[in-house]
């Protein structure tokens, strides 16, 4: 993966500075309209077409309860994506993005002639007593989100986002954070979809069972033992997103965690990457911490499915306007308009 | 003006809760959603139709110096935003709303086929030696905003965004706050767009002069005494937005000391103001502490232009998105989908 070039910073820095606005007048888009202009190579970056991936898996956790929904819930909302009629979809019309659905790992057979099938097993196993994928799992899932990147740049997205859908993923991405934030183990369990105090304390429970078993460090061990197959294809799709020079928004707390095992495999890539929003779900304003992240948006959500992420995506095309579109105060006041 | 209606808020409440998501996982949204079923009286509001009105007004208080910029900066400003130059042009094609351009009271001749020519006055008195305005221009300026909002509605216009452009307004808005927050003189006082020490001494002491002249605390002497024309226009359009139970998106500090004479002038307007973001403008936070409003965004802009309103636009399209068109949980689950 190539670095961020960041020979024209200056060049670009100076063009947001000498807009038509007091210096720093728009405050976080600026640097965001900076890091689009050198991802781009160009002054005038473009988000016009933008794709959200949502990436489907099941858990093996959730057979030791630590969700309060079944797992049956995830292939009910990967049909209810397919038809349109979920949040994500809603949020896509209103910001005039792309949505694509993958099942990475989805324990049921799921048909449909919009579902991207890339799965790599009906789901992981239980990471409490064995480790939730082989690392030939992990690196084919790896490849596969790179590839669904790649295929995005050929077809002409400027903008990529991701969001996913699995039952028991926050008991996944607490134990990946765990591991390669680092961050303690309590800090990073909240409560998901929903928990009463029973619940929690069972989620508790039954990732100390997996942090017992194995402290893996390296990430593809982290996510072989932890999961999951969605989780896996996220982090490949922002390796493969920095490899083909698109900018990426990621979603909350389960996307944040595929990106913290992306960039721990290749720092490069956080150069790439927007953190769309701060989610309501513990754990996460650690993980944004653990990855000198600041996210633009913070409206305690915690829905997942790329929700936050899509919302962000004016956000990135109001910072392409701003470096690409806006004239200079220098003409602005000499009346060259 | 009709106070809005609660009737139905419990229904709409139990609508958001039972789509396909766990309870308050969208957060912010979902009590953005329910209001703006309230204020449509209907379970499928829409914003598709959003609309961007930006008044422009030159400050006599500028006479003494309150601003970084000369007068001659609003109009040359205005011609940019006529020419689709200025960053709410940008922003509001990144968010696809329409942009509207109104002279409420610049000092200086502005022609362009475009322009909507609402001039009250060019520009207001020194607010330091007399008063801004006439309660008689206040009264008309109130008017035309407020007539603004109901050729807004009958367009078809499903939201409203109001904005500004006015050198030395932050000083007039501070004013307003000062009075009708009220809150300390010293609080309500920022940098504007832009102010070394010396500034912010001369701005504090032109300031202080006003307050030594006069105290008003009616919102209509507040708005005559200090101005501005761009300022009492935007507070008449929420007034009329209100009437025509259109919702509408309030932009930074100076929209906000608008909002702020507005609600004081009747307070059920606040139940069809969406505040967009927190300026980074000093004394903003307490003046949307003094109308209990939350902002949506948090990204340190300081610009104005409505360009916080119009980053907004697509959060209020999301939440009608929400409560209009996502599935329920329940026929998630039941397989109804």
């Amino acid at each position: 993966m190539i670095p961020l070039d960041r020979s024209r910073e200056a060049e670009f820095r100076a063009l947001v500075d000498g807009k038509a606005k007091p210096p720093g007048a728009l405050g976080k888009l600026e640097a965001v309209a900076i890091r689009l202009a050198l991802i781009a190579d160009s002054p005038a970056p473009r988000a016009d077409r933008a794709r959200l991936y949502v990436f489907a898996g099941d858990h093996g956790l959730n057979q030791a309860g630590v969700s309060a929904y079944p797992s049956q819930v995830t292939a009910a909302m990967v049909a209810t994506l397919l038809a349109g009629k979920a949040n994500a979809n809603a949020f896509a019309r209103a910001v005039n993005a792309e949505v694509r659905i993958v099942d990475a790992g989805v324990a049921a057979d799921l048909d449909h002639p919009d579902l991207i099938d890339a799965k790599i097993a009906p789901g992981t196993r239980n990471a409490a007593e064995e480790p939730a994928l082989t690392l030939a799992e992990v690196e084919h899932a790896l490849a596969r989100g790179a590839g669904f990147a790649t295929t995005a740049a050929a077809d002409g997205i400027e903008l990529l986002a991701i969001g996913e859908m699995g039952i028991g993923n926050t008991a996944s991405a607490a134990l990946i954070l765990h591991r390669l934030g680092p961050a303690p183990l309590a800090d990073c369990i909240g409560a998901g979809a929903g928990h009463d105090a029973e619940g929690m304390a069972r989620k508790r429970a039954v990732l100390a069972r997996a942090t017992a078993r194995i402290q893996p460090t390296q990430p593809l061990e982290v996510l072989a033992e932890f999961g999951g197959l969605e989780i896996a294809m996220m982090a490949g799709m922002i390796l493969g997103a920095a490899e083909a020079r698109v900018p990426i928004l990621v979603d909350g707390f389960i996307a944040g965690a595929a990106a913290l095992a992306a960039i721990r495999l290749a720092p490069a890539a956080a150069d790439y990457c927007f953190f769309a929003h701060r989610s309501a779900e513990r754990g996460h304003t650690i993980l944004l911490q653990a990855l000198s992240a600041e996210p633009l948006l913070d409206l305690d959500l915690r829905l997942g499915e790329g929700t936050g992420a899509l919302l962000a995506v004016p956000l990135i095309r109001a910072a392409c306007g701003l470096i690409g579109e806006v004239a200079s105060l220098d003409d602005v006041l000499q009346g060259r308009i």
